[in-house]
């Protein structure tokens, strides 16, 4: 939960009346997303989302995701839809940051996912991969193979704090991974974190994706990797098989996967725990004083990456040839 | 800012069922109010507010606030109104809290009041006066002067860790509010809490009242007293004579003051200082480990209390005869 920056109503009035939007008639902040301040609100012409972004987005990356999110939408994709004020520019200034209204998607998040949910976002993320095939712009994911040992340099002194053997586990497995990932897998525009709060659901019905700042191009497969992670495990730790095939079966049902990318599945499932883990364990021993988010856990990554270093085949996760 | 408590959407879903709003398409935590976890709810039907009630409001006092909020609306007030559910029940228990639909309203809370917002905002409260007349039921005020000193012996041996003499001055003043405090004055329903975050605007125009959970029956002229405090401050300390001048001409515009009321002001007016200083020094004095609430400085009271104990009269604050 996150709102970082303060917006008087008078900054937000010139900042609105700079687009075609008419009159405020509500503003409030909202308990969501960790990277950037985000508000709800709402005009005589409907319902908006209002984001300031803090200093955890790059803004040279702001264009990337900006053009993303249009091109998505104008290709079917229900997600996000920049609001460009009158001088045709989708991005402005506000209380000191970049900022931009994007069009209100309706949808609850799920917290506890079905199956039927797993199959929806395997096939949503699928028709997300489609769509981005002829989207031009590229921007490398700097939460990859190259980016994990810096993040681990932050932290691994301190690692054994947060669990006992963690540091020497996880040099281990950035050795590993360095040998073992995979390249030259399909690749395009991937979500990079398709996490449950990022999927909107009525019903089981897939309303609508959000949350594209960290998109990126990688291997299309390292994104069923992250959602094999984020949606299949059980809160005690187990991983479900059944949500697993329903993800996967949901995936295929729109692009079937390549043998390559089957075989690399858990490899890459290791390298997207490893990339949670990492990115959590930094922020959980950086904590700034007064910070009004809690941290997530970091073991709980830890685990997981635990299971996937089991696995022997696509098949352990639900994949059927 | 505040959501306390997490919602599941099963639990949510099955909850929105009891009563006759349709589809849930929408719903997020807001990063407002202290006292209770507060979520932005759209169905098919609109768009409503759910509130979960946390332990700092009385479960006992809520037939109270809803019933208020039922009885005001009903007299043109626009505020928010208890949604029933099918059963005929406005209260019902959401993830083991007492829990409320309530309608939503539009606007914005203003950051800067001006002049003209000041004298809305009286005119509105001595409206709020009015139709609360015929309100059946009663509630005391807890935070009057009764309260004061069992709230000070919670604070009273770490106040000077705040800032040094706090501990004296405010014994002091609490001996001496003892003696001076008013009675007898025309009493009824107050909202007892008119902060700029519970009033909302459209431009300069007041367009709703929220957040009754202090609402009380206490002096009518408290309430003015509070919002002089609330409102009428300037960021630096100072008292902004024109808005005081405003917002009592405001509400004088709908009940003019007796004369014994505008003699109290001043006194009730240390009083209000008093009782934001005081809960604002206890919660101040005991953050929670991992709080995800800042406290309020109890000084910015400690200041307004020190600025009323020298007026003598309450045209030092813009009354006019």
């Amino acid at each position: 939960m996150a709102v970082y920056t303060d917006v008087s109503d008078d900054e937000l009035r010139a900042f609105v009346a700079a687009y075609d939007l008419g009159e405020v008639l509500s503003f409030k902040g909202i308990a969501e997303g960790v990277e950037n301040s985000n508000f709800f609100l709402r005009t005589s012409r409907g319902p908006f989302i209002l984001t300031l972004y803090e200093k955890r987005v790059r803004e040279e990356d702001l264009p990337f995701f900006l053009g993303l999110m249009e091109h998505l939408a104008a290709r079917g994709l229900i997600c996000p839809v920049p609001v460009r004020a009158r001088s045709g520019e989708a991005l402005g200034t506000l209380a000191g940051r970049p900022a931009v209204i994007v069009t209100f998607l309706e949808g609850l998040a799920v917290r506890r996912p079905s199956a039927s949910h797993c199959r929806a976002v395997g096939a949503g993320m699928a028709r997300l991969h489609a769509a981005g095939r002829d989207f031009a712009m590229q921007r490398p994911n700097a939460l990859s193979l190259a980016g994990w040992a810096p993040l681990f340099a932050r932290a691994e002194a301190e690692a054994d704090r947060v669990a006992p053997g963690l540091a020497g586990r996880t040099r281990a497995e950035l050795d590993a991974l360095a040998t073992l990932w995979p390249s030259g897998l399909p690749a395009g525009i991937i979500h990079a974190d398709l996490f449950t709060d990022n999927v909107f659901f009525i019903g089981t019905e897939l309303s609508g994706l959000i949350d594209f700042y960290f998109a990126c191009t990688d291997a299309l497969a390292y994104d069923l990797a992250i959602c094999l992670n984020a949606w299949c495990f059980e809160p005690d730790g187990s991983f479900n098989l059944t949500k697993g095939a329903a993800l996967i079966a949901g995936y295929e049902s729109v692009r079937p996967l390549e043998p390559e990318e089957a075989r690399a599945l858990p490899i890459l499932a290791r390298g997207s725990a490893l990339r949670f883990m990492l990115t959590r364990l930094v922020d959980w021993l950086n904590v700034p004083p007064g910070a009004l988010v809690r941290p997530k856990d970091p073991l709980e990554y830890d685990r997981k990456l635990a299971f996937h270093r089991r696995v022997e085949s696509a098949t352990e996760y639900g994949w059927r040839k």
